[in-house]
C-alpha cells in the first residue's frame, strides 16, 4: 500500500470516532441523543434539499463538505453545550489544537484542503459558509420543536436565547430564518420554550 | 410557510429515522452496532477523500448525493444484512416501495433527482455509481477487520463470502480492490475470517 493511501485511510478511521461524540440534542423519536457524525449526514441532506433557500448564489460541493467535515474537531475538543458559558470558554482554542491534530493525519494537499474549508466554516464570511452555519443552526431547532422541546426545557432555555444564538440563520438565509422565528412563538404557546 | 418548503422540512423529519436503522457492522471502538445515517456520513467523507482512487473520472458532488441517500429507502425496508440470503429475498421489491413513498414525500422535482441518483447507485453502470459502490463496501471491511472481524466471526463468514461480495470494488476502483484483497489475505491470518 502506497504511503499516501495509508495515511488517507488512517484519518478514515480515526474520524470514524465522530459517532461517539453525543450533542445535547434528541433525534427525532426523542429515544436518545444525536451524535455529531449523524448530524452531519444530516446537515448535508439539508444543503442538498433546501440550498434554493441561501440568500446568495452558492457552490453546492463546497457547502456540502463544508458540513461533513465542521465537527470533526470535536473527536478532541467534545461537543461544546451552546448555551453552557462556562464550557464555551476556551472552546476556539481547544478546536485549534484539534484541527492541527486530526487534518494533520492527512497527507499535506488535502490537509490544507480540508483545514480552509474548516477555518472558511468558522469566519463565516462567504455565502457558503454563511448558508451552512444556517442550516447547522436550524437543523436542531427543528429536532428541539418536533421532540416537544424537551433539551430547551431540560436546560431552561428562554425565548431570548434562541433568539440570540440563532439570529445569523438570517445571514444565511432569510426565508429559513421567517420559518425559524415562527416556530420559536409557537415553542412558546406551547411552554417548551421560556418567554 | 410556503406549501414547498413545509414538504422540505417535514422529509427533513422524516428521514432522520435513518438514524434508528442498524446496521451489522460495529463502530470502530467495537462498542456498538453503526447506524445507517452516520454509515452514510462516513461514505460521503471517504468519496472526498478517496476520488483519487476511481478508475474513471467522477462527478464528485454526484457521487457524494449518491452516497449521502443510498440507504434512505432503509427507514422503511430496513437494513438487509448482506450475508443473509433468506433475509435477501424480496429486498429488490421492499426497496422500490420504500423509494417510492420516502422520495415521494419531496416536490417532483426534487423527488425525480433523488430517485434518479438512488436508481443510479442501484443500477452499478455509471462511473460515479460504480465508485460509490466501491466505497459502500469498503467501508465495513475497514470497520470489520479494525474490531478484529468480529462481525464476521459472529457469522461464520468464511473468505470465500467476501470475496465473492466485494468483487465489484474492483469496477469502481483497482487500487482499493488491491488493498482489500491484501486486507482479506491478513484477515484469514489472524482468524477473523474462515478460510
Amino acid at each position: 500500500m502506497s504511503n499516501r493511501l495509508e495515511q488517507q485511510l488512517h484519518f478514515v478511521l480515526e474520524i470514524d470516532r465522530l459517532k461517539q461524540i453525543l450533542r445535547q440534542t434528541l433525534v427525532s423519536d426523542g429515544s436518545r441523543r444525536e451524535n455529531s457524525a449523524e448530524h452531519s449526514w444530516h446537515l448535508a441532506m439539508m444543503a442538498i434539499l433546501l440550498c434554493e433557500y441561501s440568500n446568495q448564489f452558492i457552490d453546492t460541493l463546497r457547502t456540502v463538505k463544508m458540513l461533513l467535515i465542521h465537527d470533526l474537531v470535536e473527536i478532541d475538543a467534545g461537543d461544546t453545550y451552546c448555551y453552557d458559558e462556562a464550557a464555551m470558554v476556551g472552546k476556539e482554542e481547544r478546536e485549534r489544537c484539534a484541527a492541527e491534530r486530526i487534518f494533520g493525519l492527512l497527507p499535506s494537499d488535502q490537509s490544507g484542503e480540508i483545514r480552509a474549508l474548516w477555518d472558511e466554516f468558522e469566519a463565516r464570511r462567504t455565502p457558503e459558509s454563511k448558508f451552512a452555519n444556517a442550516l447547522d443552526r436550524l437543523q436542531p431547532v427543528l429536532l428541539n420543536f418536533h421532540t416537544q422541546g424537551r433539551a430547551w426545557k431540560e436546560h431552561g432555555i428562554t425565548l431570548a436565547q434562541v433568539l440570540s444564538r440563532n439570529t445569523i440563520i438570517e445571514e444565511g438565509s432569510e426565508a429559513l430564518w421567517k420559518h425559524v422565528r415562527a416556530l420559536f412563538e409557537q415553542a412558546v404557546e406551547l411552554k417548551y420554550l421560556k418567554p
